[in-house]
């Protein structure tokens, strides 16, 4: 059987600027590889979720990797925490935080400290913590970065978030989303936890340090995106393939994880556009002797797009095809590349337009597509398809799909 | 109104080989008749079933006429027993059979008796045998095919082959699929019938004989595919369109008096390549003073393509192009032409690819395809369609459909 090495750039989709000759970022960039991956493949153009859905990367994922978002979907702070290393179990609550600067009124003054590195010592301070019969658990991501798990009886995900999303407001408090015990319950926790972060991290001398220095203090913890921890049906279970995940940045380990693909660890991936994009690809070449499936996310490509950076997104899509080239004359490989959204350097969001994919293999399908960008992949063999069709193909493509009817 | 021509090129579809040109059957052959219908009408692409969806034929026939394969699906047998002739009621169980060899142990030698042929002597001996309080009727098919049907109080479908689909193993126990009392009673009957199968053929005279002559005996008739009858909605009462179905094979025949079309006998028809496809075409055409809507069915690509014959495919796509010459000039005629499934000659199996569907008539669309292949027709007006969409388009073509809303 072949193996499938399935390539997720994230955020590569975008839409055309007038000031870049009208093209996007994936159509102005010089990318031999990719184009011959196109050529030699087959194409077509997808809806990550369906149409008119503008999805967040978890969702996205989910989706494309065949699960059902409906049911199971339950919020991105699981994702995270699994991502940076925190181990689940079903009936957590989990939530994504940032180390953030507040004033004594609980007023946002920055959001991200600063972009404070180094806070492991702050997050360790945190963790172990217990509030009422609630056991909490905090583990450091990267930079300002962190998650928080709430463990124990009659906790609910349904919660508002406490950060404001926005500075020079006060922290919210966060809320039950549905009317329901449970909830109040479990944000009155939070909100607890939340104070009880400002209490301890004020007081640090890191703190006071860069209070000094000028600096801003990482003296809260602000949280968000909270989700009851269901355990997914695993990769395997689905397809009977055996799968790991190749990624920088914690989302993106979390979401492999969560359905069950080993997370195997590449040196000098930073999640960033200075990325090694050379070491993931040949990491996921030799991880083929153990496994049927990788999963390799890169990220850079979506960073600069929220960041506007539309010169940058083109060059960072040039150094990832220039690490594709060892993928060329690869036998008993079916390739597949494609993106989880489109982020738009013009927006600096994501939007919910379709995104190229190609898929490369021996004996199937290709067509007359020999570009790997939006408007040239919707001519392909493939067509117009949802996120949720990827993984049928590819079973097929496989020859692992059953005969349905005789 | 225009009447309808809907042909089925059983197993048409099949995936490009590098050896070949990196072309499809479909796409090697000269088949100017097919190109010019493409020319003339509208293109597209379709799904049999859905995305990713690798179909049996009698599941892909389903969706294509717009039937709901999770609500009429009900196994093979009952399509294969009725396409035999045999008159099934509602609550039947029906099985298709093989006449096969096996030794004194119940070990199967050959799954075929050697592709035995006139055995319908065979088949008389076991027709109207009653077991338990349940009659058994027998059927033969083509060559060593035979139905067997179930009729009585309290049988289910619901029950696992008793054919190992295997040689040199043991024949296996018929077993309910859920657990269930009726599957235990029908299954128990099925597993009695096919023991008494064994003690009465194997002591024919015309056995005896093969065993002398060095041929496989007919000794056990191996039974598979069971499925519990369930009356389809007809045709007429779907569409108003009175039909009959044109086909040499049992099961498209049965498929199409299970939606209760007429079966029309047309000379010289065998379900194989060597069928007379120019007497179908006159067959249908002089049919059409009787009926609106004629599904024609040709088999012989998907013989063919499961044999891994590559150029036979392409030569018989050749032959059929031929014989559709008489209908290049006819008028107030819709022309429909696609196939079940993909057969792919490389896998000699089928496939879950998209195939192509052309339709041609009076005042309806064409678009700018000219070539009725794979590849071409993706770039058709029709895009990429489902099964279930054919009859639709077909019915608002003839201008039956309702106007919904106001």
């Amino acid at each position: 059987m072949n193996k499938v090495l399935f390539i997720i750039l994230d955020g590569l989709g975008d839409r055309p600027i007038k000031e870049f000759g009208g093209k996007t970022p994936l159509e102005a960039a010089t990318k031999p590889n990719l184009d011959t991956l196109a050529s030699e493949g087959v194409t077509g153009i997808m809806y990550p979720v369906d149409i008119g859905i503008r999805p967040g990367s978890d969702i996205a994922h989910l989706s494309i990797f065949g699960y059902d978002i409906s049911k199971h979907y339950f919020g991105r702070g699981p994702f995270e925490a699994v991502g940076y290393g925190l181990e689940l179990k079903e009936g957590d609550v989990a939530l994504r935080g940032n180390f953030a600067t507040v004033d004594d009124n609980f007023n946002v003054i920055d959001r991200r400290a600063g972009r404070i590195e180094n806070t492991e010592k702050l997050a360790k301070l945190l963790n172990g913590m217990q509030i009422d019969k609630i056991k909490i658990y905090v583990k450091l991501g990267v930079g300002h970065r962190a998650a928080v798990v709430l463990r124990g009886q009659g906790l609910d995900g349904k919660i508002s978030d406490v950060d404001p999303h926005q500075v020079n407001i006060k922290i919210f408090k966060s809320k039950p989303l549905v009317n329901c015990k449970r909830g109040e319950y479990t944000a009155s926790i939070v909100n607890k936890f939340v104070k009880k972060s400002y209490q301890i991290l004020s007081k640090q001398p890191l703190n006071k340090k860069r209070v000094e220095q000028g600096l801003y203090p990482a003296n809260i913890l602000l949280v968000r995106g909270a989700g009851k921890v269901i355990i997914l049906p695993s990769f395997k279970e689905k397809y009977n393939l055996k799968a790991a995940a190749i990624a920088g940045a914690g989302l993106y380990k979390g979401i492999g994880k969560l359905m069950g693909m080993d997370a195997l660890p590449v040196s000098r991936t930073t999640g960033k556009p200075d990325t090694n994009v050379d070491n993931k690809i040949k990491g996921a070449l030799s991880a083929f002797k153990n496994y049927d499936f990788i999963y390799l996310h890169i990220k850079g490509a979506d960073v600069l797009a929220e960041d506007g950076n539309f010169l940058g997104k083109k060059e960072f899509i040039e150094k990832v095809d220039r690490s594709l080239l060892p993928l060329l004359k690869k036998k008993n490989l079916l390739i597949v590349i494609t993106t989880d959204h489109t982020t738009s350097c013009y927006l600096k969001n994501h939007t919910a337009d379709p995104v190229p994919i190609l898929i490369k293999g021996d004996n199937i399908y290709s067509d007359e597509v020999k570009s790997f960008d939006e408007r040239s992949c919707a001519a392909g063999f493939l067509g117009h398809i949802k996120g949720k069709d990827v993984m049928p193909i590819i079973i097929d493509y496989l020859g692992l799909s059953k005969l349905i009817g005789g």
